[in-house]
């Protein structure tokens, strides 16, 4: 059964700096923990794990943005960490500590024996959430699948868990990087396989988040976060119904290296609220598109202050085409919907005037 | 009494751009839990907050890393917030949670209350703390003098402690701004009264952290941190002993900002190790001395590693004066004191080359 034909293909479209009539708006964490009625799917689930596992749950939750405000894309409701979980590292949820593995990865010998997880077997869970998500969205709008970049899952895989120093991982890097390499690699194909089974069960287009890409040096960062991400988006098919799948890269601390990061090959780049979308613009020149940048917390402010904060956004990227407004990390668990509502109608209002 | 003459003024001089044989060293968190002799002592001060508010203690440990290393710096030993804590809020340290304040700061009626701390009787524990270390010091290296910066002590008053999100305070940042400008305002004026006092009791060069300044959007960064940090630049009373007390600002994920920061009034710029000092330089120009940034991680590789890493900072600052070596952030708790002796004997060995 094909997919309905798309409607709204405003992200599409910026994602590959085309004209749009406004700048698009999507933001993630769109589903989660500030939606009331995420709180009570994820009671009824009973746990994290089920409720990101069960394809029927992970598309309710990824809908129910969707049917609050007038958003442009969808993303996939999963978790970063699905790969080393398919891996067996014995992933689970400490309720208020995040994520912790039983089997961290430490050392030659704990890497050589992971394997490279079939999507189709050992993530179908994910795939089958893709599937159902493209039939219930009916083509209103696109569906963003995404991975964690190798670097920001070998943090976690290493440390075992969440961290503040990376003192784990980055001791590995300085002591042995021919490990961590191997390590890496391994989940650069893995991260590529699964991507590509994502856009395989229709996601439109596909981002990368490197959450921790921005703990490292300039040089490491180049060595061990961006050269993998580049393998990865080397590898990917980007094309799917006859369409361009665009690529996102969004490393959170990684304004200083933009320049690099727009000779990725991605299509676009994630900006955090740190930088000035203007000065990135002139920096990745017409290279790539950009995404971003609100302050997550300028959703505490009233609706009226929320407006002029989106303004300074639009404002700070110009005119002309090639931006995708959007948060400059994940939503905080404290917003308000209401706040959330005034910034998407902000965006619809304002940003027209950017693209005459 | 009048200090002993100083005999190692490599600190002094780099700060301010002149010439040096070498380049110095020193780094963050110097004295602290990575030595032995300071668990030793910390147990035996029974708290944190004994230890540091105790001259006989916290000078013993500003002490310790100089007989241990051929640093060129002590730098006082005590907290950051010592003014928040002045002024009544009920600090304590809650172990492994890091700090903690009873009486949070979070509206107009709390900032009111608040006065303006006279150092010479409520923090007179700290200055009799810096006469002590200028005594024991006997002329040896020169004393570094420190405050947080307003922006990063209003984080702490307004949250209560430590945050990830700063949900709170920049909850009043785009809600009530005029708040919080009032709180900063009477922060900036206490810093600067308490760094002038330190100066007045022996401190020879003085250091703001903006530790969290880093969270903030560039027109944030510059209308809630560096405003404030260029106001209390301005009120310094820049000499002492006859000799210029140069300024060091560091804002911890400040890199995208440094040219502003440049502007400050400040001598020197802190430069955490996300950034290539090489940049920075050619950023910054010839207004400004610039100290860092070893990866603090890189303390965790073996000896000859750590000396290339050492070599790799030294390269990307390059010839000529102007280069205080120090790691990018405070050292982990977990490095070895044999790594810190390695990193120290390598800038020592490898720098001359670079004063030619």
């Amino acid at each position: 059964m094909s997919n309905a034909p798309l409607k709204n293909d405003l992200l599409l479209r910026a994602l590959l700096r085309e004209p749009t009539p406004r700048t698009p708006v999507w933001f993630m964490r769109q589903a989660g923990r500030y939606l009331p009625e995420y709180r009570e799917i994820r009671a009824r689930a009973g746990s994290f794990i089920n409720l990101m596992s069960t394809p029927d749950l992970a598309c309710e939750v990824t809908l129910q943005p969707m049917n609050r405000f007038p958003l442009d894309a969808a993303i996939l409701f999963s978790d970063i960490l699905t790969i080393p979980a398919a891996m067996g590292l014995g992933l689970h949820f400490v309720e208020g500590e995040g994520p912790s593995f039983e089997r961290p990865v430490r050392d030659t010998a704990a890497v050589g024996k992971l394997g490279l997880p079939d999507p189709e077997t050992e993530l179908r869970y994910v795939l089958d959430t893709v599937r159902l998500i493209r039939r219930e969205l009916t083509g209103r709008v696109p569906l963003i699948g995404f991975a964690g970049s190798p670097w920001t899952l070998a943090c976690y895989m290493v440390e075992g868990g969440a961290s503040k120093e990376f003192a784990l991982v980055k001791g590995l890097l300085y002591r042995e990087p021919a490990t961590l390499h191997k390590l890496l690699d391994l989940l650069a194909r893995s991260v590529a396989l699964y991507l590509n089974a994502q856009i395989a069960a229709g996601a439109q287009a596909v981002m990368l988040f490197d959450t921790w890409g921005g703990v490292l040096t300039s040089s490491a960062y180049r060595e061990f976060s961006l050269r993998y991400m580049k393998d990865i988006v080397d590898q990917l098919k980007r094309e799917n119904e006859g369409r361009r799948v665009p690529v996102i890269l969004f490393t959170k601390g990684g304004g200083a290296w933009l320049e690099s990061m727009g000779q990725s090959g991605a299509d676009a780049l994630g900006v955090d609220w740190t930088q000035d979308l203007s000065d990135a613009r002139r920096r990745v020149g017409n290279k790539v598109a950009l995404q971003g940048n609100l302050d997550p917390a300028a959703l505490y402010a009233p609706p009226d202050r929320i407006r002029e904060e989106v303004q300074k956004v639009l404002d700070s990227y110009g005119h002309g085409p090639g931006h995708i407004f959007n948060l400059g990390h994940g939503i905080q668990i404290s917003t308000k919907p209401e706040s959330v509502a005034a910034m998407v109608a902000a965006v619809h209002e304002l940003s027209p005037a950017y693209h005459k």
